[in-house]
């Protein structure tokens, strides 16, 4: 079996590292909080001093890391994988990040001989633990078969998407429909509630049609309710809104309807609610229209 | 059985009078274009003269018209309902209105001893033909039982709202929400194609996930096949819109996303594309972007 490599166990990596353990694999992990290294070597995990000591021991090294510029300091920074990593080897990079980072960090380890993949994940902790996250893979399709394995430890939908950057293009483009969606339902309950009219007895009646959806499925229970503790947070939602719009002007796509969610994320985040769940922009159109959508 | 009164044989109102005399009432229908009266009565309606004489004869009317005006008109109007209609009587108004529109019909109508539902359908000619509609109703809670039965008869979903213009509200919800989740498809899908990813692989990989939608489901298909044959036309979306817009500013509630998906419906019509599926929204992002969303 493959020795494989784990930076990052945040939230994410952590319980996604510890299902590599149990599937069998030899794992060494680096992280730079202690504590959740202590962790995952109680859990079985080897300890690595840096980055480019678990590459110098992996055959397959796995980041999950906030964004970018962490995954740049990572792979390619002082003491990074970079420094470490043997020919042959193979990067999953699994945060969210910016598509144009993942090609600008492959072009470098392919000088390395070093492949990689972008494979982001959509499904938050509760799957993190179950191991039942989707999976957008992004890279070569010839070396795809190699990593499915490893990848569907820690995913129950594992998809190729296309070349190295695509894993990530998928994942914002899933953002970017989350976010509207969620938006979208926001006004219209927040409409309707300020109508006088129970906004349960409407997504009771419309759920099952053309408005349906996993959003309205999953989030209006949370307004209901007016709870909005975490799940997927504003603030992750406003970073990947932030890679959609430096993607989308990179490429020339206008995406003026992004960047009004944008703007309404930062309208939440002076309110102090970024770190409510992303059902919580609701909270934004009540806000303006100074009425709450409750369960009655 | 009661005597149904039927009043507007669009694309819409047809087949619903059909399915009533299918299951055994008798109908007595009008509409100004005699082509769609004659067909009617082949199938075994009876002739009225005019709303009014259609009321005369009826214990229940149900009105099936392009938009508010035209019920107004039907209703209220020199030779409509209300000139006609026995003491006692019901009338079901199923069309897409301004739910402001619908109160001040039946306060009218109250004065005849009348009672009113406004009762707007989802799902298009192919389920209003198969009489699988959805149906949000308003109206008095006591007397919805006995309309009830009626409404079974072309939808498969009927589902009490609450009082008299929720049903109209409900329709509204629903259509802010399909509409800001096209249009958030169609920003999400334009930006991926454009960065060279299959937006098939995209639309596969996402659709189990928080992304996926009947929005998805239903319009990514016609999207990937360039194929915007209506289904639900942009231009009866657009008069949806219109009573959104006009409900919001009567109730004072900030709609700017959907403020812009108006404009976004005003730019279609420009370009000569409001008679296309709803999903052809998706083609103002394409223009902007210049890129097809299309099956490789």
């Amino acid at each position: 079996m493959k020795n494989i490599g784990f930076i990052g166990l945040g939230i994410m990596g952590k319980p996604m590292a510890k299902n590599l353990l149990k599937a069998g694999y030899p794992v060494i992990v680096y992280d730079i909080v202690e504590e959740s290294v202590h962790e995952l070597i109680e859990a079985g995990a080897q300890k690595g001093t840096s980055s480019e000591d678990v590459a110098s021991q992996s055959n397959v090294i796995i980041t999950m890391l906030p964004d970018s510029p962490e995954v740049q300091d990572a792979v390619l920074g002082e003491g990074g994988v970079i420094q470490g990593v043997k020919s042959g080897s193979i990067l999953i990079d699994m945060s969210s990040i910016n598509p144009k980072v993942s090609q600008e960090i492959s072009k470098e380890l392919e000088q390395k001989d070093v492949v990689m993949f972008d494979a982001p994940v959509s499904g938050g902790e509760p799957k993190a633990t179950d191991g039942s996250l989707a999976i957008m893979v992004g890279g070569p399709q010839q070396t795809f078969e190699e990593v499915k394995p490893v990848l569907e430890v820690m995913g129950s939908s594992v998809t190729y998407i296309g070349e190295i950057g695509s894993g990530n293009i998928c994942k914002l483009a899933n953002q970017v429909i989350v976010a509207l969606n969620i938006a979208g339902m926001g006004e219209a309950m927040v409409l309707a509630t300020k109508a006088g009219v129970d906004p349960e007895n409407i997504f009771n009646a419309i759920r099952g049609g053309l408005a349906g959806s996993a959003v309205l499925d999953a989030k209006m229970p949370m307004v209901l309710d007016g709870n909005f503790k975490p799940g997927g947070k504003i603030e992750t939602h406003t970073k990947d809104l932030r890679n959609v719009l430096d993607t989308a002007k990179e490429l020339e796509v206008p995406v003026f309807l992004t960047s009004q969610v944008m703007e309404i994320m930062q309208a939440l985040k002076v309110d102090g609610k970024s770190k409510n769940d992303h059902g919580g922009l609701v909270q934004f159109f009540e806000k303006l229209a100074n009425v709450e959508v409750r369960r009655k």
